[in-house]
């Protein structure tokens, strides 16, 4: 019945006759085609039309007759379908038959997707459709829409001088918004568009019916193939996608003189979840006038009071469309002096919070499966429930906001120093540690804090990429705050709080309150536990979880980690009793001076190694070898060095003398991880004896420890060939020394642009991959994380960038390096296992796109891992779909 | 007469009857077949032999038999060929054929390429030879010399067996070197070397002839497809290289009892460049022998004491070879009982200074013509020959040595600091500035000293990029200086140079000597623009000069430069007038503040850029809006800061509190370049206006300006969309302001990584990219250029890098960023004009593998340019050649 090419139908019907067995996926006509025939499909009032496949793309080619002929050709045979079904022949002016035009797309699109109204009307038209209506306002407001949606989709009018003129109409009427225009008005202002639409088109409007919709049809098709359209598909790996697909459909008017409107509902309300109709209403309007904001829309009751059959039909059909599609819908329609038509139904928006306990509900109410519940949810949601919040009266006094940089609360008595925080944490007092900006050197307050706040910083400092390592509540650039160590305490405009006053903070909101506000603790365990279930069920791609100790390793365990993907050994130096040793180290002038500081370090590396082995059993352990610059653990304060000097009986000038000497300029781009190596060989040795030592020794007790070493840094392939014909050889002569037999993988951080576009020779070294989106950002871009604070807020407000690379990983820039990294480095090592453990690893949109680039598992902070979970597993069912 | 593949010959023979006219180009026989097949061509001397194709490569496929059959006949029918030439058939022991077997690659491969020798001979073999030569000492070297390189090349042997095993001999026979060995050691060598090869290898030594023959050409073609050998092709742009051939010859000994030996010789004397033969004999050797250092080689008058005839009969043929392949030749030689056999003749090596000498002579003799000789200069001895150097006599006392940065040669009175040297240099007063290191706000006095020294930093240093800038001579590193800052004095060692001492600086060698020593100013001028002008003849790619003052567009044209490329805008805020104003600038609290002090700036920078439009005429001049981050520019000592308040009538601490708020932890990856547009919108608008108002005044002076405008540090193309934009709105602007119409580009510095990645979607956006190589190096490799002194010499001393980076191109990591940018880039926006303006503008390699990049200009600072010439030049010569 309807023509194809090579196989592939052309043409699809939506109509309640011809739906036969069940509608192309969405692929082939998109998610409206799609919606819009299993609507039909299942007797829903739709209007009738039809869906010209994304196959006629292929007829737009340079040199071709624009529209193609078999554009033209399709759109005929559609014709023929509905003049089948209705009656009504296309142009004929004495008894119009009008069409909307509406892209149908396979996958959501950053720009406006073309919708042309009214098509087929011409001035004769429009005395044809007052005849037939005897509605002149109808009809003279149908023809103004036809040339305002027609202008800008087809003709590429910008919308402005449209609205100018509606402006001015509507002030020569004194009237609000349009529906209170009268016949006379419509037609002047139908006039007023025509004039303009031509002119700056510079073409007259086609007073061909036919020619209209061809137009219409060819423009939605032109504009998938716009370079910035193509652009935004190749850089968020949907080049696959077939193109999109055009919907043709019957015009139906909500601006009829009674009992006519139009309005769209959610079947779930978007905010709780809870299971209730929820929508808004306009009377004579079309359902394009619900978002257009001219006026203010009613709720659903104004429908029920204007046409309660039409109403009750609704409800009837909401509850249907939901059970057919398995989802809470979003119901876009109209009412037709009192005759319902159902326009589209989607995917309801819902929040972080509703989205969960709808696809909860959904389940139990057996209206979907867990599959399609999965992939229903916000990964934020789960973030929020696995954290504490603030029980909020209402009175509670907020003192300052800041920007909120971990989620959860916390409550607890301000200090202002880091040092002081350990001690008193560990006599049971709750402590806020409030500070400008954090460094490396308060990592132990940090720890034992219960919250952090700084004045300074945005999302991406040291505190909130710390705090957010931890699962601890932390709010950063709270610059209202005033903060005077000398006197312990910090004025906030006419208010101070001193040392040991009580604060709360709200890590969700990034709210400030004095005094000690009651907490709730998460309550949704059960909830989460079931999802996780669900999601470890469907996901394909590993998920670890960065862990640099212990304890880090048996909540990594509890949230669900399948591994250790990053375990930073330099943390383990900045322990209260290590640091000195490691300090001696760094202030010795030769090797074996620096060698017997290392001897000393030796055994407490070893178990700490020893014990994150033992917790995480036969799971990979990936370890990083040291990355930071050595100054990096050196005080900065001259009160600090001087108590260092002191305690290390050496003279001041000294440890200024060697501060000084090994400041740089560029720390990020500085002395730091595996040229380490090279300058300092013994460090690498003395933690790969560790390593290795520690492995043997927990592999005698019936562990099958599966250790990995990770080489920071590395920006060519003979640093890796180097250093992991060293470390191989040093492991080797362990293992002969302590009788054990081991494997070891040997691999690298792949967080260099140069290691990413050299990654065929880099990879013929290395055992896996382990990306540092974080380092590979910042080199990407040229953006230091600590300093990009000054500009990247201004960046994200003039939409220089969408989002901050730092939170989620910019898929076109740093996400085209990865996509090199990988292929080339299969290129000469096919069993390349990689990784990723930056912080992207915890951020789904993220997390799914590293799915697709077909990483083998992604490795965050362990407060992190369900979010991780949930994402992996969407991406798998999202592809497995695709 | 020869077999051939598709038409393509697969064997060419070396024998004077059957070179008839011309011989295969180097690209299809190799160097080394093609100088044998025309020496042979010319009636020299060779040893008879044939060349086997590259094409044998393509029957090395997986699967095939080892050696491939095709291979075997080829060597096969080349064998038929000695026989018919030679008489001797190949594997009669009573007889014995013995032959060589070289590799004839196209172009120097970084790896040792095989060289088996005496292939054919075998335990009965040597009895054979024993009997043919009646010299046992001759036949078992030779057998210990076919089962050395046999095993090394064909058998993968390890060599450091072999050389303790001769080690071994020596010592037993109380000998110093091989040629002491008598027959009965020599045998006992043999045997050793054989039973070592063999259970090295694993299998014993082939005893059919043939098997040898087979194998060790095989070994060549596989050397040739080895993974490292094919990856260094693809970084060096050399993928399109055929493959290597192999060139097998009968052997000729230089061992023989009598009137024997091997030797080679230079036809112009390498150092000087004078014509004049210089070389080397050893008797009773191979020609291998007299690179392996074994004994101290004699020079050719021993050759001349031993076999008078031979010598003469080389003279004479030195002469006609040199002339024959038109340039200075190493000709390698052997004296067979008195008979001269030549076995080699390439271009002679020659330092940067001969090269230019002997280009010049030769074409003055009639030798070769300008093209070859171009492609004969090494184009760092241009740079040596535009500096004065030191005229030492000997006697001189040298303080001590650093690294040469800068060359030539600078003589002067000690100065510290560097805001003295202005004023004292305006009163005629000859100035050495030496400094523990230099910063921005240094760069008036290095700019008015005579030379630059410095304590620390190494080749990419602030005062030696600065300097090598300026063609200053400079001298950084000298680490055994200390300088005491406080009384004005710096000890080396016991000795004490104070203020105002005399010292004289070499920057050709890096050493610091007392006192005044005279200088020699260049000489060479006629010479060096001599080549100049063949180089403009030739070469295809444009170049321009880094400038950014009048001064500097004058040097530049001067030195050629057909543009300017980079002009910094930023230097000229540092000029002792205008850092006042530009420092209230960024001290205003508000955009008011910041325009009012912009408007005091705005005429001095329209005078800067009318000078230079107006120096520049009808040549483009590209302009960078300012790059610095804004911290740059204030001082950092409390006395500068303390000085600045009171000119400025502001408190220390505000002064101090700026300097803090603006500081950054990666000033690199900091607020800088445009993200500085997006903050401070107020700066580009001053400098767009500066540029277009200059340029409009001097268009009516009825100079065809051109005026380029760079946006540097772009890492998304929305950066420049919006820039871009913004800039072109203003210039239009301010032309119809001024009532002309001038075309003005507007482009961007390409140097960060992800903007490399991202560049089709930048392109659209720019009328041209300008490389910043320095930057793409530091963040591609993830080194800070201050910073890397601290490892980059420990990874040139372990092999971990090859060379600075900073001096020349990465051609595999940065420079395959650069072919990423320039491809995806070129998709979007076909017209786009691309050149580089990094220090690499002015560095041969990286000027050349920019001219296969296609680059349409390189820019480096004015005294490189005759470097940057030149290499262009070769470049377009070698790649008309390929």
């Amino acid at each position: 019945m309807t023509s194809s090419s090579a196989g592939v139908p052309l043409i699809y019907p939506i109509h309640e006759k011809s739906t036969e067995g069940s509608s192309p996926p969405p692929l082939a006509v998109g998610g409206k085609g799609h919606a819009l025939m299993e609507l039909a499909s299942i007797g829903a009032p739709v209007p009738s039309g039809f869906v010209c496949s994304p196959a006629l793309s292929a007829f737009f080619q340079d040199g071709a007759p624009n529209p193609p002929e078999q554009v033209k050709a399709t759109v005929d045979e559609g014709l023929n379908l509905l003049r089948e079904w209705s009656g009504k022949t296309f142009g004929d002016a004495q008894n119009p038959l009008l069409l909307s035009v509406r892209s149908s797309a396979p996958a959501p699109m950053p720009e406006a997707q073309p919708t042309v109204v009214n098509i087929g009307l011409t001035p004769d038209g429009v005395d044809g459709l007052i005849r037939q209506t005897n509605d002149a306002r109808l009809a003279w407001d149908a023809y103004r829409r036809f040339i305002h949606s027609y202008g800008m989709y087809v003709l590429g009018v910008e919308p402005g001088g449209f609205d100018q003129l509606l402006a001015k109409a509507l002030s020569q009427a004194n009237a609000e918004a349009d529906h209170e225009l009268h016949a006379e008005a419509l037609e002047a202002l139908a006039k007023g568009f025509r004039e303009h639409c031509e002119s700056q088109a510079g073409c007259a409007l086609p007073s061909e019916p036919r020619e209209q919709l061809y137009n219409a049809v060819a423009a939605g098709f032109k504009a998938w193939n716009h370079p910035r359209a193509v652009d935004h598909r190749r850089a968020t790996l949907q080049e696959h996608l077939p193109g999109t697909a055009m919907v043709v459909q019957e015009m139906v008017f909500g601006t009829g003189a009674a009992h006519s409107g139009a309005g769209s509902l959610f079947t779930r309300h978007p905010a709780s979840g809870k299971k209730k109709l929820y929508g808004k209403f306009l009377e004579r309007a079309y359902v394009e006038d619900l978002t257009a904001g001219v006026r203010f829309t009613e709720d659903l009751s104004a429908l029920g009071k204007l046409a309660p059959k039409a109403y009750k039909e609704l409800k009837g059909w909401a509850e249907k469309i939901e059970r057919h599609f398995h989802d809470a819908q979003e119901i876009q329609f109209t009412i037709d002096e009192g005759r319902l038509m159902i326009l589209q139904s989607r995917p309801a928006g819902r929040t972080a919070a509703a989205s969960i306990r709808i696809a909860l509900d959904l389940v139990d109410e057996g209206i979907c499966n867990e599959r399609d519940a999965l992939c229903q949810i916000d990964p934020v949601a789960i973030d929020l429930l696995l954290h504490p919040t603030l029980d909020r009266s209402g009175a509670e006094e907020i003192l300052s906001k800041g920007v909120p940089a971990s989620p959860g609360s916390a409550v607890g008595q301000v200090v202002f120093f880091a040092e002081q925080v350990e001690e008193m944490a560990a006599q049971g007092v709750k402590i806020i540690l409030v500070r400008q900006e954090t460094t490396p050197e308060d990592i132990g307050g940090l720890s034992a804090a219960e919250g952090i706040l700084t004045a300074h910083g945005g999302l991406t400092s040291h505190a909130a990429v710390v705090a957010r390592g931890m699962g601890k509540c932390c709010i950063v650039g709270a610059q209202q705050i005033d903060i005077n160590y000398h006197i312990n305490e910090m004025t906030i405009g006419e208010k101070t709080v001193k040392r040991m006053d009580w604060i709360s903070l709200d890590g969700n909101t990034g709210e400030i309150f004095a005094g000690q506000l009651p907490q709730v603790q998460p309550s949704l365990e059960g909830d989460v536990a079931r999802v996780m279930e669900w999601a470890d069920r469907h996901r394909s791609m590993g998920v670890r979880a960065n862990a640099d100790t212990e304890a880090d390793a048996r909540k990594a365990l509890e949230m669900g980690a399948e591994g250790v993907g990053l375990c930073r050994t330099e943390h383990m130096f900045f322990d209260i009793e290590r640091i000195p040793i490691f300090r001696k180290m760094i202030l010795s002038v030769d090797e074996i001076g620096r060698s017997a500081a290392l001897a000393e370090l030796l055994p407490m590396q070893r178990k700490d190694f020893m014990e994150i082995f033992r917790v995480m059993q036969s799971r990979p352990v990936t370890i990083r070898l040291l990355d930071p610059p050595l100054h990096e653990f050196l005080p900065r304060s001259i009160r600090s060095q001087t108590r260092m000097s002191k305690a290390m009986n050496i003279s001041v000038e000294m440890v200024q003398h060697r501060s000084e000497a090994l400041s740089e300029t560029n720390p990020m781009l500085g002395h730091r991880g595996c040229r380490l190596a090279f300058t300092y060989p013994e460090i690498y040795h003395m933690q790969v004896r560790a390593i290795v030592e520690a492995a043997c020794i927990v592999a005698k007790e019936g562990v099958a420890v599966q250790p990995e070493i990770m080489v920071p840094l590395v920006s060519t392939a003979r640093e890796l060939a180097l250093l992991r014909e060293s470390i191989r050889d040093l492991a080797d002569r362990v293992m002969e020394e302590l009788a054990e037999s081991l494997s070891i993988q040997i691999g690298t951080m792949l967080e260099t642009p140069r290691a990413a576009v050299c990654s065929r020779s880099i990879a013929a070294h290395a055992d896996f991959y382990s990306f540092g989106t974080n380092d590979l950002t910042q080199m990407g871009f040229g953006f230091s994380r600590d300093d990009s604070g000054s500009f990247l807020p201004m960046y994200m407000e003039k939409g220089v960038l969408e989002e901050d690379p730092f939170v989620a990983l910019d898929q076109e820039g740093i996400g085209a390096m990865m996509r090199i990294a990988i292929e080339e480095g299969r290129k000469s090592n096919p069993d390349l296992k990689v990784g990723i453990c930056g912080e992207h690893g915890g951020e789904a949109a993220s997390v799914k796109f590293f799915h697709k680039l077909g990483l083998d598992y992604v490795s965050c902070s362990p407060f992190r891992l369900p979010i991780a979970r949930l994402a992996a597993a969407q991406a798998a069912i999202e592809m497995e779909e695709e």
